[in-house]
């Protein structure tokens, strides 16, 4: 198979859990022989840095014309405190999300044998997690008017949500359910907000049309109580922009397994896959980051955007022996670690 | 002292924990010779059914007439599935928090020493836990203009927020840390919302006049996280309304003591107390509900709108000599439990 990956490292870690997660696919493409070529693109910071705007043109492009595109994270602590600087790192995030049409972004939360005890929750919780969150990525409060009152004194943020842009998630979130345990979970504020209000009716219209699916309603309250005291009965979580980024990120703490988390993005066009973790801005340049959810990401991409089943398969099966022999990085066992350069040369090893 | 309480019993397991904080509260008045008055007012799924109207004029009345509001929750399942019926119980409780400017909703969250195993969390994590949050209640996207395309196929909400709107809460949630911690932990999405940028704006200027207190700035996403993985590094959030709602529940189930927890909604005039844990319908009519979350609701009334201090202390002390004698509801130990009458008699006998 010929393919050309567009990598995009941005800034903190991302760079070097990339790398990592590139140097995985290399060795793939050698054992199973499938010529994968990578092309590197700015965006966040970095990009800033570079050229001024935090997702170029050239970037766009790239990513236009790959295949798939591998993405690291975004984000600088000069920027952090200052929200209202005229150019910042997300920004460049949410053209890339809308630019590209990454409607949904898909983050599968579950737990690792080896991390039984790394949750701060308690063993008897988090056992046998397996759950995957659907989150609508390119509509919502996110991209909807926005602006202050003359005096600035008065601010205002729209959300948004259309019948299509439900629609096509759910359809998505229903098709993954069908493999799965048949349960989606409807999160939304349907008591409180119009727009969620619009999600039930479009869901329930679809679900009522896929009686093999249950479908579950809970308002985004319940479900950020449900995450922490059951996180064990959900198996399809479908919402909006919002919800889902603050659910997706509790999600992501409670089996432990922050550092081992990838996900996708997908649209109509190329899909976009990133390790959930962040730029991580304390640990860069210290070679201590975790890879595995970075190169986990690349096994999604084989797997989602090449249909590459047994590559896929083969990266998690490393990444598991890596694991389970204590070849982790500092945030998995602090006492006994090693370094992000050699936890990847062990994945490497295992394939 | 002479003072009037308005009493709302409201729908579930509300009239059953209500009734044993009203026994508490006669019981501090016969001790402590005051002369309590108590007036029942009608609200939610039983003001439905009883008047058409889920927060009817006359509760209206009552509650401005009076010194005090207790309140116990509003919420049937026949409503539950059905958020586009025209008429539901929680218009009632939006109508009642706008009719009474209640703008600041404040619900401190610690565990209990009797407790420190019920939590979903490690003990590690959960002990010593102390933090309070302000939650805006009368802005954002709960009352903000909301509605439908012609053909009913897109929707929208607005979130709004105002300089005074803002600022009048950040003055109590700093007062408060003022006799606390001494942090503030604002929380929002500045990185997306321009509402946000104006909470940042306001809240940042305060700070700066008053530096005796730390100003922590954190995204809605990371504080979801933050909650779970260091409940310990909170002492008071303040933050809008829909992220108050969705950060304040999921915080109730950190300590595993959500049938302990009460809460404030206090404004310009009469300020209203309730148990956060909500109807719970399952249990309702089974006399097996935790009345001490609505008992210490009563003593949080005391104290902040009567400023009757030793009486407060005298309810929480009971309160904690039942829980550590293991006179408690099933809810705290299923194995060992008393009803909720019973526990409320032990409560008054503390007393
Ligand atoms: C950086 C920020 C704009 C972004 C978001 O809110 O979507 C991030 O939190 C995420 O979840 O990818
Ligand atoms: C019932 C609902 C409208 C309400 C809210 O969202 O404010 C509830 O969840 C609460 O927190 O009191």
């Amino acid at each position: 198979m010929n393919k050309r990956i567009a990598v995009l490292p941005g800034d903190g870690i991302g760079p070097e859990v990339t790398a990592i997660a590139v140097q995985v696919l290399k060795k793939i493409g050698e054992v199973f022989d499938h010529q994968f070529t990578f092309e590197e693109g700015l965006v966040g910071a970095i990009a800033i840095d570079e050229t001024g705007n935090p997702f170029p043109d050239e970037t766009l492009q790239l990513c236009q014309s790959a295949d798939a595109i591998l993405f690291g994270a975004i984000g600088h602590p000069k920027y952090d405190n200052d929200p209202t600087a005229p150019v910042r790192p997300e920004q460049g995030l949410l053209a890339m999300r809308k630019a590209l049409g990454l409607y949904a972004n898909i983050r599968p939360v579950n737990t690792f044998k080896a991390l039984a005890d790394a949750s701060p929750l308690k063993r008897e919780i988090v056992e046998g997690v397996d759950f995957v969150v659907f989150r609508e990525l390119t509509g919502g409060s996110y991209f909807g008017k926005k602006g202050r009152s003359d005096d600035r004194l008065s601010a205002y943020d729209t959300c948004t949500y259309t019948h299509d842009e439900i629609y096509r998630i759910t359809q998505l979130a229903f098709e993954a359910a069908a493999k799965r345990r048949k349960k989606v979970t409807l999160v939304d504020k349907a008591n409180v907000m119009e727009t969620s209000r619009l999600w039930r009716e479009v869901v329930q219209k679809y679900a009522a049309e896929h009686p093999e699916i249950e479908l579950e309603l809970m308002f985004v309250d319940n479900a950020a109580m449900a995450l922490i005291q059951n996180p064990r009965r959900f198996d399809v979580i479908l919402t909006e922009n919002m919800f889902g980024d603050i659910l997706t990120d509790e999600a992501s703490v409670i089996t432990g397994s922050l550092g081992m988390l990838p996900s996708a993005s997908v649209g109509s066009q190329v899909a976009l896959y990133e390790p959930i973790h962040g730029s991580y801005p304390q640990a860069a340049g210290q070679n201590i980051a975790n890879p595995m959810a970075a190169v986990l990401s690349a096994a999604t991409l084989l797997e989602t955007s090449f249909n590459l089943m047994a590559e896929g398969k083969t990266i998690r099966h490393a990444v598991e022996e890596a694991l389970n022999l204590g070849y982790v990085t500092k945030d998995i066992n602090p006492d006994k670690f090693m370094s992000t350069t050699e936890v990847g040369q062990k994945i490497c090893d295992f394939i």
